[in-house]
């Protein structure tokens, strides 16, 4: 047998099994054609060389497709890219593809994709955030596809998760934004309904506004999808009401850009007139202006994270979940209000 | 036979054929153990059911995928993200998944990502950029995988292009540099070694410099990767020379965004003490102050339209390559220079 180098051809299997190159063809795709006794030996010739003529006959032959699936809300802007290239990085170190899908943040969608790429051979899916249907959870556990839940993590989460506290991360923020001296705070975030992540954070701003002494019911909210122009309206509409508020937390920085755009569009001062803060510390929080003060996530961290543990459950081992740290970080945009009246801080 | 609701089953496909599950495994994963006459009641039912126990079996059934891939530079940031997500979406219309991998803008990497994801059943391929070595070039062919190049067009190339003309979009915007009254002008930019749309973005703006009776070999360029931070990095080194430029032109908006970032920490006014231009349109493009100059590329349209073409190439057509329209757009980051002795414009 001579000496392979690169990849085995189907040549290389006809030769070694000793058949024509059509043989070999015919074996691979209309294999009730071939004699057993024929099929048999070039079978054996495509493991021995481990000859890839397709995905599909790899899989038939490996039982492995060395594919792992994740299904993000949206490609559209940086939220979850750069967590995301690191998770595909630390996968590759491990020799798994990654296929990505975009749900555009529809429950129906993303149930569509999970199904999807399970029957396309994935052999573990990266998911963001814990909502989805009975019958979608119910579909993994029949497969018994592993799914790692990121971008999220709960304490007392049924399912493999990694990621940071919502809840306590926007409270913290909260704590920092009420210890300047703000009571009448809003919030931009994406709708609860298609977002458990917003829900959560919004529970934990209410908390605590509550543990300050603050009514949580006079929080304003305005519920939007996740553009920078959709940040930019719902400032505006904000900025509209008889009861300005002081303060407007966003559920993500690229709200809290597309606000701040609109402030100064509106010539309305930040901090001045008034604060708003990020959420994630994407690159562009530091390019406005001013900076953006915001919560740090560890984007690359719980990529990698991600990749480790959902190897691990493919393997068929326990993982424990991961909650990561978060960080505030004060920049520019948030500062004590002024008083409307007389100006003074 | 009973009606069936929803995906047919294991037992499904067991009744139907008259045989037991066990069976029907048995043909899906070692087929040579089940005697022919059996095999072909399983795999008739199989067809007539269009059961799909798994990708593998799918595909060999089928002969088809439904699956395209793409592989682009990096998805650390959100140059190509808009675009594929536009792709991915006018895609999903024609019932095709799309897998998307990163290369890190290393070639080597790109070219075994290539190779994987036609091994895994891609039908077609979305790649960035012309430059890919011969041995890829002759791998894609001998597969018959359609590839189509995006983010790049170019009018004499070989192979189906959807994009813009780099050269024209970079001489358009130093032209535009120049009559303000620029004449030291650098660059910062990806390696043109690895990124042909660089190579081609940096010929555009000599040649701009040529026809304005400049001379290309004063162009300052600094090359280095994608990232924010290298960009700030960058305009501080051009900053440290004798001879600072008037005008910094950057191959990205988030090279433009990092180059703004390190002149407002330096204490440098743009435009005032120095001119900065982006490329792409980015939303970091309108929240950076100023917002920047830039070319504003057609990020969602092209990603559908690559999408169309793809789908038409992989149904066997002949595709005409497409040359989509860019735009300048005037923001607060270009002004003329000031003389440098009298402050004067």
């Amino acid at each position: 047998m001579r000496r392979l180098i690169g990849n085995p051809t189907l040549s290389d299997v006809a030769e070694v099994a000793g058949v024509s190159t059509a043989t070999v063809s015919r074996c691979l795709n209309a294999p009730e054609r071939v004699q057993e006794e024929t099929r048999k030996r070039v079978m054996e010739a495509v493991q021995a060389l481990g000859y890839s003529p397709n995905f599909g006959a790899r899989v038939l032959a490996e039982g492995r497709t060395h594919t792992v699936g994740a299904i993000i809300p949206t490609m559209d802007n940086a939220i979850f890219s750069r967590g995301l290239q690191a998770f595909q990085e630390e996968l590759r170190e491990s020799g798994l593809m990654l296929l990505i899908a975009s749900s555009s943040y529809r429950p129906e969608i993303e149930e569509e994709q999970i199904r999807a790429l399970v029957k396309r051979g994935a052999e573990g899916l990266l998911l963001i955030g814990f909502q989805r249907s009975d019958d979608v959870r119910a579909f993994l556990a029949a497969q018994q596809i592993p799914a790692l839940v990121a971008w999220a993590w709960q304490p007392d989460a049924a399912q493999p998760c990694v990621g940071f506290d919502n809840h306590a991360a926007m409270a913290a923020m909260a704590r920092e934004v009420i210890a300047r001296g703000h009571r009448q705070l809003a919030l931009i975030s994406a709708d609860p309904a298609v977002n458990d992540r917003a829900l959560v954070r919004i529970e934990g701003l209410r908390a605590a506004m509550a543990a300050a002494g603050l009514d949580p019911a006079t929080l304003v909210i305005e519920t939007t999808d996740a553009t920078l122009e959709s940040g930019g309206l719902a400032f505006r509409r904000l900025w509209e009401r008889p009861n300005r508020p002081t303060a407007v937390l966003c559920g993500t920085d690229v709200l809290a850009a597309g606000a701040l755009t609109a402030a100064r569009d509106l010539g309305v001062a930040v901090p001045d007139a008034v604060s708003i803060t990020g959420f994630a510390d994407l690159d562009i929080a530091r390019i406005t202006a001013p900076p953006l003060t915001t919560m740090h996530l560890p984007h690359r961290r719980m990529g990698r994270e991600a990749a480790r543990m959902l190897v691990r459950m493919i393997a068929g081992e326990r993982v424990e979940s991961r909650e990561l740290d978060c960080s505030l970080v004060l920049r520019g945009t948030l500062a004590a209000p002024r008083d409307r009246e007389t100006g003074q801080r």
